[in-house]
């Protein structure tokens, strides 16, 4: 964003998505238009939500695909839509891919890099924090021409010089044993998925809740009485002791949801929804 | 410097110094503004240079403390000015004390931290990179009042979340073993100073020297036929296979100098010299 945005630039954000790109944005002097999914479309994105958003100002769009919170997968041909809309618009087009990786669908995850009439303005930010449980060492890439990414590694050096060189070290073991790595880890993802799932089922009350295609979080409507996802979110981590996001830290239409993640042990997811049933039981 | 500029906004840079600065500034859609360094009275500061540079835009000034290239310690008059200077403009301060540990000289290193007066808008920059040989890492901090510390966490949560967690045990182990680590390594660099100022007496027709009182580089003067900094420094990279950085890197005032760093081993410092003995009897 910094490598490309002129202050007062606005930068389409499909919301719900993740939190921290209206910040980013806000940061690079540039302005966040947020745009809806289509909630009662599993979260889909229409191109004609796009073209009412944009304008002259209009220099970017941030597609976390598949989506966080929702779990979503856009299909081969909203993102080739997308890719036809952003190039005639001459407009930056950057992929958040960092749960490519993450698939519980029957279709694979489709993707536009193979596709070299986009790649002048399409930026593709990949992240070994997800499916090799890397969070912490702070490594990731970005795919990019090169004449774009000439101008990001400008912007890179002078925030952080280089990526830690111990991180680039976990970062190629993590490549050379890709296969093993994230198989197994995608089994134990899968499982989890399941068990959150049969237990969201018993919380049919409180919770209209989908099973998400991808990533490692539920983002279930919220059906019990409540003053606000930020507040639910609050009282459910005073009194149960689970910690959830507000849907509304995703964007405006993220109000009335709620995000789960599933990223621990079976043991502290079930102990998590023990905790949850006692909290709807007691509180409610 | 993406916490505190606005568009537009002025911060001077006194030059020679810290390659980097000018970049990141502009990167913030700041305006860099460089106030030349005194050469002949070993690089020092004037408080009437920086008032000459001084507008109603001027947001910000980083002082290099100790400074690169230059090797130079500002003295405790010039740091008690320098800070009224600020305070009284009310303008940012930032101290990059990078250096701080390297001290060659019979005075200690006069930081003004402790003064509770200039906390308002006084930043300090400390890395692990230098004194504990570090670099890869990519670890260090900054000493801010709460107030300024809040909002330079937003930008840091906006550009890499947290700090590198391996890297953030490695800084903790430093500290704890802080004096040993140090005066190990400050053992080391004082003796490799020697050797390569005994090395540059020995080229004293193609470079003026002072030894430096801080840092690990030498900044001499050029002596010999060039056509500037930067086609010296690549003429001697191709010919004799020694890297230096051209003067004017470190901004305008540093045109007719080369720094060279004694970070290496003595036999690396050696065998540079070696080199560049061979290159000046060869080539000029």
């Amino acid at each position: 964003l910094l490598a490309i945005l002129e202050p007062g630039d606005e930068v389409i954000i499909p919301n719900p998505s993740y939190a921290s790109y209206a910040e980013s944005v806000r940061m690079a002097h540039g302005v966040p238009i947020f745009v809806d999914l289509h909630e009662n479309d599993n979260w889909s994105l229409s191109i004609d939500a796009l073209e009412n958003a944009r304008n002259t100002k209009t220099k970017a769009i941030i597609i976390c695909q598949p989506n966080n919170p929702t779990g979503h997968i856009y299909q081969e041909f909203t993102i080739r839509e997308l890719a036809e809309w952003a190039k005639s618009n001459n407009c930056f087009l950057i992929f958040d891919e960092v749960y490519k990786d993450f698939n519980y669908s029957e279709k694979p995850i489709f993707r536009l890099a193979k596709d070299s009439k986009y790649r002048g303005n399409t930026i593709y930010l990949h992240s070994f924090s997800k499916a090799f449980s890397m969070t912490g060492w702070r490594v990731g890439y970005i795919l990019a021409c090169r004449k774009l990414a000439q101008e990001i590694l400008k912007i890179h050096d002078c925030l952080v010089t280089c990526a830690p060189v111990i991180s680039q070290y976990a970062a190629m073991a993590a490549l050379r044993y890709q296969k093993e790595l994230v198989d197994d880890i995608m089994i134990a993802y899968r499982k989890r998925r399941e068990i959150a799932l049969a237990h969201f089922k018993k919380l049919n009350d409180f919770f209209e809740c989908a099973a998400p295609d991808s990533g490692y979080f539920f983002f279930p409507k919220i059906l019990f009485k409540n003053s606000g996802s930020k507040n639910a979110a609050i009282d459910i981590l005073d009194k149960a002791k689970v910690n959830t996001v507000p849907g509304i830290a995703f964007g405006p239409a993220g109000e009335g949801y709620l995000r789960f993640c599933f990223g621990r042990s079976e043991e502290d997811i079930n102990e998590a929804f023990t905790r949850l049933k006692n909290y709807f039981n007691n509180s409610l």
